[in-house]
């Protein structure tokens, strides 16, 4: 069994390097599907520890392996993300994006650099450890229909398929040295959901001659509210928002279309596609109740997320041991997605959150804002956490067999 | 050719006696298509005449003429309606209903013993006149089908047929002495609309093993008011009034269904029928859009009356002959509904309004109330005018040919 | 410490009257805050075993106590609930109501003569345990403001205070020897809602001149379906149901109000408060932005039950002793409302599920409905579990200090 | 008085002429109130007859004076406005627009011409009619405030005021040769009503931080038929058309606001007020009833367009007898607008419209459309109908007197 201390020394250790290789990637943002250069830049920091990743997975996906002893016995998978956003980044910082318009503003650069650096110190630690650690790096997170999804078709999660799976991901809103944790549900479903309302365009005062397709589209709005209160069950969270409206160009001519864009949120899978149903049926019988159409086009997107309770029950408690009791906490149910979900639908996974907040050092600010950016010292906690977690996931198996 | 003169003492020698004949009619007011004793009562009164009605016509109608010299060159028709409505008398009067919740508050007491004076008037200058005078006394003006739809279906228009049609309905917003006239379009068909949303009932809690014929109402009333926004050409007036909604028994049980009442108006019986079409369409398709369904039962009212321009202007001419300019007025288009409308499809009419208004005397309450009644000074007036009116028809159909 | 199987003996041996006596009850039905008649019986029923109960507590409730050794130590309440409901019984049975239109058809009569039953058991072995039993008979839980509030207010949870309570409720859904419980949020707050819509009446045919109540109510209700889908945090389970809408007399007259009643349920006394604002806001700013008005009256019902987390796994934990692990089940969270929620904010609670249901006695019929019943199998089972569970409340109490 | 034969044969020899004027300023169009070169082109043409306009008037506006005999007698006013507008031309003409996204879809360069080629033949004939004619040519009809309105402001109508206005309007839907009037109401007033809902934006899944503009703008546009549908007199034709809708930028972020746009038509003054009135408490009520804000500004623009009865009849008589009576053909009311409406709640007007389409020329496309033109073959009936019609409206003024 590995000591605690030897974590935490390699972890301090590799801290710096891990932050230049953090910095670089931040400063090199690709986005969705277009991470060539980072899936190289990723490659080349493997083999420097003396990894040799399979390339090309899924795209720009990279998939590599450390055996420690007995390597069959059991496998801990560490995921990292590593596409940026287009967001044009604000913070003034010397690593500042070089790609204008493309910003990681999500913090996937942190995730590589840690899922990095954790497995540079379970390289140095092979020899003491039974079991393999897999390393996914999976490309587009950020979009439809989720890397980690084209991850696992390319076959990511076989030879071997891991006993349990981690993903760490940062949160600007827990204290930098914090964690957080949530066993069971813990993320939403989301399907996006265009609506085009058409109808027929003309005159603004011969209403008789026109379908007007904004008062539809009023209609359709107003009534989808409903699949939400009236047709969920009240005790499974769900949300339909839209979020965009768009029909017509001049204020005296009735458009030919109007255009909708939304999202879905659930944790039934079961309500989820039922729902889907209900929002067609809905907004297309609408649509022509009143002499016009609907099209649906509903982009299914992740699933739930749900955090296999024992894994992550482990990972907290190898957290509380590593960080202590009062570093450790909730994290409450939320109806944002992830496209960790899908690893979590084949193994028993667990998606916890990594503090980077410092009001002092001004990063506090939401992910996906053009000003965020991490408090750096949560890179040293990054690494060694996932480390020790990892480890700890290996020794309750070779304990349990 | 007739001395108004002549006609006017006439009317002012039998306005006593119609009065009496008012007073007894509105002493025994009787539903709709159940005018038994008043049919035989205006049988008996025609026969002190020495007119022969034919009964029974469409039930409890009568069908009388009124023979001049050479009667078959030109007929004129005299319409009267007999029902009274389903409304408990307010008044306090000598008069007053004995039939308790029975009451001619639409003033067919007085249209009918209107058109009794003026056949009286007419039978004593039947040897002064050219032509027929044809009685009609009809049922049920105040429900659908409407008697006279059921009088002309049971050929009160035909042997013979009249050139010209005269209705004269009470106005309490017109002074006594004055009357009101409308050429072309003047009021409105009116269809009964009935809604049944049909849901499935269900604990308030459980919304989701329901469907809400509540939420689903609201949806279709709303939308339905667009069928009059943005589907009738807005030069076309046309009215959907829903006058009663009515669902569930307890606050916290979803009901199986909302019943819902409406009268749909128009000017336009192409319109109109297009209207019932989008009606259901848009109710039925909002309530299968959203899970539900929605039986629509139209009840085809009367259809608009346009009075006939020629005769109109003939009419209007002799009422500012007899009454004097000052004290004949226009009416506004209004879109209620009168079943006279049918005999206007059919026959040249002119439909006009008789002032039995008087503040001092408080007789300017509105039709259908409780405590609606008539100057009886009215009385004189309208059946002299009436006969003048006929008579300058004959008259006007002499010269002609 | 108490024996289980002597518990069982007197369950067995006291089943057979306890039977009696809910037949009594049963036959015998009173309204709500109008139980005189089962107060007398219940006191008579305490009487006989030697008890004298306080009477007339919030009208027709009563207080006993069954003391123990060291009787101040430690006490534990047992709740029953006397009122039946305004239904007609459709059962034919020998004990059928006699008082026509008023029926136990929510189990009452079970739950008042379980609790006498588990009085009778504890009774006979009062010198065996420590500490006290608080029994508490309360009128009206099926009426607002609810019995519970007024024997709180009337101080039946002092002298003494008890340190634990327990509810017992029948539930058809379950199996007779069956019982579910739940930790935590069981059930929720319900508020009833009344809207009076106002606006000005008037001809269907003059819209201009009205306000109509119909469609502003139309606006209303699909509006509110929104403080649901977009103002409660979609993790906060939320029920705004209206049940009832009722406007108008005919089909062809614009009302002057429309009256809708429903019920919201909410699990979080804050947001529910902010729900009853954003509902009168909503309301009325519609109301007044269509013209007319809207009355907003909310009559503040039952707040949500929450189990306490200690009380209800010792409760558990003991019925699973007495019962078997394989008879004692979960129960899901439930938006019905229940009075007994009031005891639960002030005292550590446990409200739990007698399963009755017996598909070959006919008695699966759900609560509320006019042939609900029992299988009276069941009341063997609720009379020994609660005195077992009281017992073993005691029992921990005693060991803890 | 002068011979008509004398007006066609000049009408003859100008057309030519008239049609190079009218090709020259469709090739060169200008926007609303930028109309720099035609309005110098105009005073050219004025000056080749030998005419000295009034330049600056209201900005690019001209008046001039052609005097008659007798000049003070009476003028009668001929009008002509002058803007293109914001379209690309998609005709494949010798005289394209070179003004690339302006053209003269609406056929202002006919109109200008027109008059043009009208004061040319009444300049020919000044010594043979009595009274003056007023020639008006203005800027900007096609956008706020309305050229008319700043022409009136800035003295147009004065020194003389005219006893009488015409304007003469292409029109693609009649045959070219024919001609239409209306007497009376013919055009609506017109107003832009600009929306913009305002609520909160947040995150799709966090409804309840958020205010959703997109739900609220949804309520409104439902509820502002009901202005329509519900408020307005059936009778007083209306029009509420929204033609654009744009709210948010991400199908899951819910944005601040959404801005609507649309037009009000109507035909009665009071009306019109209180309606902005209706629609304004409507729009801001329901906002501010859940939870968000609604910005109305209302553009108001041209009022009602009504022809006067006297001064119609007279031009339509003229028509008749220069153009056969099977020439001349009524128009039906239209909830179009036009600024000429100011001249006509100033002077006497008439309004009328010249036939421009022909089939086989391809010229019956709709105004406002990027392939719209004119048979050219209209211009001479234009130039010689208008100034005939002119030279009768002296005419019955020399009579009158």
């Amino acid at each position: 069994m590995i000591d605690q201390q030897r974590v935490k020394d390699l972890a301090k250790q590799f801290a710096s390097n891990t932050i230049d290789i953090r910095r670089h990637i931040h400063a090199n943002p690709e986005l969705s599907y277009e991470e060539y250069k980072t899936a190289k830049f990723v490659a080349e920091q493997l083999r420097t520890m003396g990894i040799e990743p399979q390339e090309g997975v899924a795209g720009t996906g990279l998939v590599a392996i450390i055996e420690g002893k007995n390597p069959e016995k059991y496998t801990v998978a560490l995921r990292a993300d590593m596409d940026a956003l287009p967001i044009t980044e604000q913070n003034d910082i010397p690593y500042k994006s070089t790609n204008e318009g493309v910003m990681h503003a999500c913090g996937h650069d942190v995730h590589t650099s840690c899922v990095l650096g954790a497995a540079r110190i379970l390289s140095e630690l092979k020899d003491s450890f039974e079991g393999s650690i897999k390393l996914i790096f999976q490309p587009g997170e950020e979009k439809n229909p989720g890397g980690a999804s084209l991850m696992i078709k390319d076959g990511a999660l076989e030879n071997p398929k891991p006993g349990a799976m981690l993903g760490q991901h940062v949160m600007p809103f827990i204290e930098t040295g914090k964690v957080g944790f949530r066993e069971g549900m813990y993320m939403a479903s989301a399907d996006e959901i265009y609506l085009t309302v058409k109808g027929k365009g003309g005159h603004a005062a011969l209403p008789d001659r026109s379908v007007d397709p904004i008062v539809i589209a009023a209609q359709i709005i107003t009534a989808l509210q409903q699949v939400i209160s009236r047709n969920a069950d009240p005790k499974s969270p769900t949300v339909l928002t839209f979020g965009t409206i768009h029909g017509g160009h001049a204020q005296n001519i009735i458009p030919d279309e109007v255009k909708i864009s939304g999202t879905f949120r659930a944790l039934d899978e079961n309500w989820r596609f039922k729902a889907h149903e209900l929002i067609t049926r809905a907004a297309t019988g609408i649509a022509e109740g009143l002499g016009g159409s609907c099209e649906v086009f509903i982009d299914v997107g992740y699933p739930f997320l749900s955090n296999d309770v024992d894994t992550t029950r482990l990972a907290r408690k190898a957290a509380e041991d590593y960080l202590g009791k009062e570093n450790v906490q909730d994290l409450d149910l939320w109806l944002g997605a992830e496209d960790f979900a899908y690893y979590s639908h084949v193994v028993p996974s667990c998606f916890y959150r990594l503090g980077t907040g410092n009001e002092e050092k001004g990063t506090t600010n939401g992910v996906h804002t053009p000003n965020f950016n991490i408090d750096e010292d949560a890179i040293e906690v990054g690494i060694g956490l996932m480390a020790w977690i990892a480890l700890q996931q290996l020794e309750a198996h070779r304990n349990s067999r």
